[in-house]
């Protein structure tokens, strides 16, 4: 129709019922009736992708990962199918493909596969007919000709994965919130909805609690330049738009405040201050699949003195990781092992904080304030980190957006920002 | 191993729940460890592909074939990847792939796609690598390279193509009976488990209500020379073996009796004896996916008058075979559409009846004895089917298998025929 490709993406609940996935199908048929080419990735409904891993759980206490991946892979092909057949009824041609009819061509890490390459050929077969595409998301096929997962999310990745190889105009991502925020509404009730973001700063967001875009699909989009719209699955307004920095139009200073309330803090006390220590305690967490965050070691006063070691760890891994570690006491001549459940972490982020000193004193001195003492501190050039404990991360979001101003209109532009100067 | 290769089949119950799978993971284990190379064959779980169909109907009133197929295939491919996962556990390596992997080639009629050809190069492979193959049943992939699905009961099939694509000595069916049956046993307690029957004798058997096999995996079983061995998935007793003619030592005047208990009769009366008029009947019905079982019409007395038609269809059936009529009944002129709905169907079925005329004289005397009205009558060279009252169906069931000794250790040879001429 010579009006240029669109890939539409659709998450779980947005299509959990009869309902639901009607609604999107109709979405899809309106974007064709404006004349696009449309390939639409649909994942796993609702609480499928659960159930499956509970079926495999109780056959296997160790489940084989290529079958698991075949197992799973069947949740988003069933709502492709089903997509069809909605949109079937509303008067368009549609054809649903696996991740493999796709042409998602993955490496051989079954569980959290990485694409390789998209041989696109099928999908353009068939926009070529003027059929709308349903892929499945989630999935490929690798190089051994096996079914392949992307790991959780990996719907987003399938979905700006294609939009880069049909170089698709955009590539929009629907979801049960109107956009991206300056803040989560549910703790900051006047958080803007924010008309576009950086890809740098989404990263920082979506690695420090947003949950609305997965990190690897943001970074897969600003590798291959991929345009992606994050919008409402249930109305037509505008979302947030991620944009390469120079296509923004000013950077502002603070963007968003992100939060998370699931951490737990390890502290390893009397860690020797021998070479490999720190080394082997990663290598140890890394094999029993941990993902440490944040990593603090304070220095030892004098040489050959014993140092302590912090980092903070998903609040579900924390027994896996103290189990980890035990044995590790012994070897080393660990202390002991001390753990803190219930942190959380807040984080502020902006691209025009690079150019602009004085940002985490600022942040220091908000939490301070409010009486919010700071555990940890961890910072990038766009984003600045604090764990603190997890029943004060409202309080904190609430006291950094309102400091910062993100509210309101506009939020602070870099030409005029905001005083303090030490960092 | 050098022991040859051996196909397993699985039905959808024996795979029911987690206990049930892992039984029959066992099961496949320990023929693997007798050294077979091992390709089983899985149905869906247990009411899956129902719930599938009913998702389908809940998001379209009529479904698209093609997107059926997809739906509907994944139900196999749970139920292999979940196999294989119990295997491991058992420390055996095993794979499982879906019908396209597999190499089930058919053609492009989705919903009831037909094998055309198998390329089994990857079973091949992983049985060269010493590995349990698991294929998902039911299923194959179009010659257009879509996922097509066999129709209900095709699991059979599947397993009857690998077999003999693979030259596997036999092709097991496990099932939860211990094999077939010369009565149903729920109707005739003393009913004999068959040690053997015939491809024709089984063909017949499953046309007439005998549930254990499906007719079109006897009918290419036969075609290609598949040794089938139907047996119970809950012990290790030896079930029926179904072979060719030539193998079974004797024919057995009658091997078994079958039965069904939901048809229903319909008569269209005055239908004009013009030519053509049966065929339209029988257009519109085949249209209409009704599958009409025995007819019958009989001839006008004199030239010009009109006739009678009767025909047999599944319960079920009835409502859209009497919608899809009702309108040729201006267009042929026919007088009244006239049905019963309660009928059902008792069959004797024999390869030694071939030979021995007789025992069409004797069914109808015994049922007669039993005061059963013979409402329609079918034969062919190794049946003889009567339409009765469902509700007389047990009795005539009981009756016929009583008069033709097919209790007992032996069934009556074609050395010792029954008396009896006329037929």
């Amino acid at each position: 129709m010579g009006k240029g490709t669109v890939v539409m993406k659709f998450g779980g609940t947005s299509v959990a019922d009869a309902e639901r996935l009607k609604r999107a199908a109709a979405r899809i048929v309106r974007k064709r009736e404006e004349g696009y080419d449309v390939v639409a990735v649909l994942s796993a409904r609702g609480k499928e992708t659960d159930r499956l891993i509970a079926d495999a759980f109780e056959v296997s206490e160790t489940p084989d990962p290529r079958e698991m991946d075949m197992l799973l892979s069947t949740g988003e092909r069933i709502s492709c199918a089903l997509c069809a057949m909605a949109i079937h009824d509303l008067g368009q041609e549609a054809v649903s493909l696996t991740g493999s009819q796709a042409g998602i061509v993955t490496d051989t890490s079954h569980t959290k596969a990485r694409i390789l390459d998209v041989r696109a050929d099928r999908i353009f077969e068939a926009l070529g007919q003027g059929e709308i595409v349903l892929v499945a998301g989630f999935q490929g096929v690798s190089t051994d000709r096996d079914v392949t997962t992307l790991g959780r999310g990996g719907s987003d990745t399938t979905a700006v994965a294609l939009a880069a190889a049909l170089g698709a105009d955009v590539c929009e991502i629907y979801t049960d919130v109107p956009g991206v925020f300056s803040a989560d509404p549910r703790i900051v009730p006047d958080a803007r909805k924010l008309d576009s973001v950086s890809f740098e700063e989404m990263l920082e967001m979506s690695a420090s609690g947003a949950g609305v875009l997965q990190l690897r699909s943001v970074e897969y989009a600003r590798n291959h330049g991929v345009r992606i719209h994050c919008r409402s699955s249930f109305d037509e307004s505008t979302g947030t738009i991620v944009v390469s920095e120079q296509e923004t139009m000013e950077n502002p200073l603070i963007t968003a405040v992100t939060h998370s309330t699931g951490e737990s803090r390890v502290t390893l006390q009397g860690v020797p201050d021998t070479p490999g220590a720190a080394g082997r305690i990663a290598t140890v967490l890394a094999e029993a699949n941990v993902n440490v965050d944040m990593i603090i070691q304070n220095e030892p006063v004098t040489e050959g003195q014993r140092a302590d070691m912090s980092f903070t760890v998903p609040r579900d891994d924390l027994r896996t990781a103290r189990e980890a570690l035990e044995p590790l006491c012994d070897e080393l001549g660990i202390a002991a092992i001390v753990s803190d459940e219930a942190m959380g972490k807040v984080s502020v982020i902006g691209a025009g904080m690079k150019t602009h000193p004085g940002v985490a004193a600022k942040v220091f001195t908000v939490l301070g304030e409010e009486g919010i003492n700071i555990e940890m501190i961890a910072t990038s050039p766009i984003k600045i980190s604090c764990v603190v404990a997890a029943d004060r991360v409202p309080d904190a979001v609430r006291a950094l957006h309102s400091a910062f101003e993100l509210s309101g209109e506009d939020t602070i532009r870099v030409e005029e920002p905001f005083g303090g100067s030490a960092a």
